[in-house]
């Protein structure tokens, strides 16, 4: 896939509509990836994201302690990946190596970005107050990449729980616009 | 529609996804509602819910004053309806009787129920430590009604953005289950 770099102002409209992300992170050489439902948009610009790691995930450490991660919008294809990543730990598996998912260097964070993925987000952990009640983070975005062919539609994904997807339909435009 | 008691376990099920949602607050007998979409699930049960509710919107002070809303989930019929709500503001309008929304009592707190919403969460704020910077609430979930006709294949709204929508396409269910 061709990736272009995506304005950070434009950023908030490849989350909110909910899709399943995989929050990938990198330390000692280690990459880990893990697929996470939980976040939300939390301003426009600088881009604001806040999102539940939880502690018995393997990631969790590493985001604490590197304060730094990417953000990974799959689409339908990937689903075997998803569901995959979501079901191991990185303390036993390579994940990466595991599901086939390609590694790329990021611009501005030390954590692998997932070629598969249609959209990347290079993320930085701009709030930790939450970390200790709620495992919430607060990321923001620092530079972000989408890869237009799939833009226009994304048949991205969204858990509803218990191993149960929802994948995205078609888009339309309302006639008046809305924040 | 007949709505049921929705277990609590269970509604992390329905935010998820990611849908927009209609916020109803009120105070000295006056109903207001907001469109919303930055959302996210903080804790399993009781459901936590994080939300970001601007400090422009009339809803602000309502929901800080009184602790309480509802949170109502449409679907695609009602995209006029979310759409106006989202464009106009309960300072100047009475959004239910503008758009016709039938407000019905909750039973566990003193905002309204949005009748033609498939699910309705009655919540209350419990921890507003991030409302300062970031107009970030966390709701604790007291009760949930479902529409069961409408829960197997909800047909939700998405906001991507400057008035485009994703409607939810089909559910699937993966092999092994994930949370």
């Amino acid at each position: 896939m061709a990736k272009r770099s995506f304005p950070l102002s434009k950023v908030y409209g490849l989350l909110e509509p909910g899709p399943v992300v995989l929050l990938a992170t990198e330390q000692r050489n280690r990459a880990n990836v893990m697929t996470m439902s939980w976040h939300t948009m939390m301003e426009f610009e600088p881009p604001l994201i806040g999102c539940v790691v939880s502690g018995r995930n393997f990631s969790f450490e590493t985001l604490a302690a590197t304060r730094q991660c990417t953000l990974n919008i799959p689409t339908v294809e990937l689903c075997a990946q998803v569901v995959g990543c979501g079901n191991c730990s990185g303390r036993s598996v390579d994940k990466f190596r595991a599901f086939g998912l390609t590694p790329l260097p990021a611009q501005r964070v030390a954590a692998p970005l997932i070629a598969q993925c249609f959209a990347n987000l290079e993320c930085r952990v701009s709030d930790m107050r939450l970390v200790k009640r709620y495992n919430f983070f607060v990321l923001e975005v620092q530079k972000a990449w989408v890869d237009p062919t799939f833009y226009k539609n994304p048949r991205t994904l969204h858990h509803r729980g218990r191993g149960a997807f929802m994948v995205a339909g078609e888009t339309f435009r309302s006639p008046s616009k809305m924040r």
